[in-house]
């Protein structure tokens, strides 16, 4: 069970002394609305109260108030996440960053842009582009999701394969701590080794070390225009060989596969003439540009015809590739309307993509339950996602026996419980198995050091 | 001045109950060939003993006496650091992780290596190579310095600008924490969030947080052959402002710069023919392969003959790259046997380099120093190295003062003291200036938190 906050009669005034009006919510629908993301499988309590705040002067007065109540908080951006991370305990300070939604910052020539947490993915997308210039970091959430939880989280997402994940485009961040203090981590330089890498240590802890409050991303020069190749398999497991090969000798700027339930589902919800037939389908793409790029297509084709492919197809057509990747898009989106659904993030070496798709299929039979797998091939990291009844408390038993055991064949095949989606409150009961009790203890303690009352989003991950 | 350590009479049999004959050395002649790395400026103390650990369990081990004993561990690698990380504190036990020298594992599809620190980058490379893969990082000292070095110092390179720092490479780490107790983080996958990012926690943290006795390193792979450009500029300013125009709209495989008294330095030391007229040349490449490199090559010609190259010359001879590449290679050993030299290593945010390039210029004349320039332009990472003769007490002291100059010129355009060298002992007393007293409280937070008693490479950046 998710941690209660105790009561404090004062706590209201005193925030409101330091919030403006708008800043500060305690209307119970609104509540209700801030209570969680999008992981509908993890508990979540009733905040206290939701605040707004406008700046990190702001964030900072709301954590001193909360720290000498000893009030929890939970911060939030679009709530897209999909592993409670953002879920409300009972309560807490629910700590809304959407508002701090400015770009405040947009160096073309440094190609850097410095961003408040509340500006959404795409937003900041926009900006680079209209400056000719690209952020590179693209979770399926892009356009909803901000890039505090963006950060929060270190989200991947399609380009990671070849670009990186979202902690690989920051370079500097603003944190206030648990204490209301301000640190400022990284700069504006791509290389800089004074001091600690604080930057990545706050990226991807959910919240539970300091607010971001302040990001400077790094931007990157268009590419080329991709090529994008599509494949057919018989087998899941001849997909994952093929994604194996590709990776030995070729840079993706994509790699994305999809699983028969995966594509039926898709054409189900927007027919779009893909192949229900096949056992999987994969996407690649190759943004080397010129010639290059035709020939790492020409490579990935050759690999997939070796893994056993019946069907390859390149097209160098921008719209046909956006058509494809739109497909790969609509996913899990297509998934969820199938029924209720459990989305798992588990990664593991490239060696053993075949392995941990077998592995699913196995589960998928043992179980007795429908799963569509999709997701990053070329990083390893994939999506199983389970598909059932919510009504049959036996269908939703098998589910999450299922859930269990895609996590263990994932951690047995050198692998991870999750890949980009975070631990938050989903997955905190698997954590400390994969990382080892000298290993979950150290996380204790750097918690400890930074957030010694435990206020800052507890619950979640540790 | 450094801190040293406590004298303890029952220090070294303790030490000998637990290392073999081979791991422990008492030898003075010995001692004094580990009392320091490569950074000739930066002050070092004489260790009481040096240990030669061959495994995991003997550092543990080590650690568990120096935590009983109180005595201070320095750790070292070969010994190649440019900032005194690897410099004796008086009294101390000196760790070399040089037995522990093995590749433990290189799996080709799961695109990583297994290593022990004392490995060699070149030994790495070497063996990633038979394989047909490609270990990235190129710190200059990629021919003797250590895995484990590079880890801690977290070291660049000329590969950087478009395949990332040492840490990037850094998929999973073994550390042994001053408590003697083990650690694993990260782990084989490409992506990974269960956890915070230890990897990154520990990589660049010069040994300070814990011993790393192992990592587990990303390779890739092989890139395209490169195409080479090579263009003279009649400024130093003109050359910073090409590397800026370059930067935002080209991914070169490298953008390396040489001033005139660089360039000067090399034909000196091995004549090649390069331009010693010039003020400064520029040396870039594109491995993008096909006629995309060409293409690339073009666009960055162009760009340098906008800015006001006065030669620009592009090869696809591999060759003819090769000898460009070992003369930047030599820029550093060519400019030491021009007298002393004290070496920076500064970045500047992208936007900002002809502004360092002019404030170099600026202090090079208004301190009477002669200052060669070159390094990593396309990461804004450069090296002024001042030359100077060291029985010149007055030379000193102008030296001395220009390296400040340079270092607070550095943070003024928003840039850092070290880029990828590291704090060490030479540049700690500038940090908390760039972090300010919040980040550096910060910092002290954590060391407390991992190594309470301050027994790992005091002295050394906090």
């Amino acid at each position: 069970m998710l941690p209660s906050a105790p009561m404090s009669e004062n706590l209201l005034g005193e925030l409101a002394g330091v919030l403006p009006p708008e800043g500060l919510v305690t209307d119970p629908d609104v509540l209700d609305a801030h209570r969680r993301d999008q992981a509908s499988w993890a508990e979540a309590g009733t905040p206290r109260v939701l605040v707004r705040p406008g700046s990190t002067r702001e964030v900072q007065d709301v954590l001193r108030v909360a720290s000498a109540h000893r009030v929890p908080v939970v911060p939030r951006g679009a709530g897209s996440g999909l592993a409670g991370g953002a879920n409300a305990v009972e309560g807490c300070i629910v700590l809304s960053l959407t508002r701090m939604n400015r770009i405040l910052e947009l160096d073309r020539r440094g190609l850097f842009a410095v961003v408040q947490p509340g500006v959404i993915n795409a937003t900041l997308k926009a900006a680079a582009a209209e400056q000719g210039l690209w952020y590179a970091p693209d979770p399926a959430s892009w356009e909803f999701s901000t890039i505090g939880g963006n950060l929060a989280t270190n989200a991947g997402g399609l380009c990671c394969v070849k670009y990186g994940v979202t902690g690989d485009a920051a370079m500097g961040l603003e944190v206030v701590l648990a204490d209301g203090s301000v640190v400022r981590t990284g700069g504006r330089t791509v290389k800089n080794v004074a001091g600690y890498d604080l930057t990545r240590l706050f990226v991807g802890s959910e919240g539970t070390l300091g607010i971001i409050t302040e990001a400077t991303l790094r931007l990157r020069p268009r590419p080329p225009p991709a090529t994008t190749l599509v494949a057919s398999f018989p087998t899941l497991v001849a997909a994952g060989a093929a994604v194996t090969e590709i990776m030995a000798h070729t840079r993706p700027s994509m790699l994305e596969l999809m699983d028969r339930a995966t594509v039926r589902a898709v054409e189900a919800y927007r027919p779009m003439g893909l192949d229900v037939d096949s056992a999987a389908l994969l996407l690649a793409r190759s943004d080397a540009g010129g010639d290059q790029g035709v020939t790492e297509c020409s490579r990935m084709a050759a690999a997939c015809e070796a893994a056993g492919a019946t069907f390859v197809a390149q097209s160098a057509d921008e719209a046909e590739g956006e058509l494809l990747l739109g497909a790969r898009r609509l996913a899990y989106p297509s998934l969820e309307r199938q029924g209720a659904t459990l989305l798992d993030d588990v990664g593991v070496p490239l060696s053993r993509i075949p392995e941990l798709l077998a592995a699913v299929e196995r589960i998928a039979e043992q179980r007795g339950v429908l799963i569509g797998t999709f997701g990053h091939a070329g990083d390893g990291n994939m999506h199983p996602t389970l598909v059932f009844d919510r009504n049959d408390p036996a269908a939703v038993a098998r589910a999450q026996e299922a859930f269990d055991d895609i996590l263990r064949a994932a951690c047995e095949l050198g692998g991870t419980i999750t890949g980009e989606h975070g631990v938050g409150a989903l997955k905190r009961p698997y954590l400390a198995r994969q990382l080892g009790p000298e290993t979950a203890r150290l996380h204790g303690t750097l918690k400890a050091a930074l957030d010694p009352q435990g206020l800052l989003n507890p619950g979640k991950m540790l």
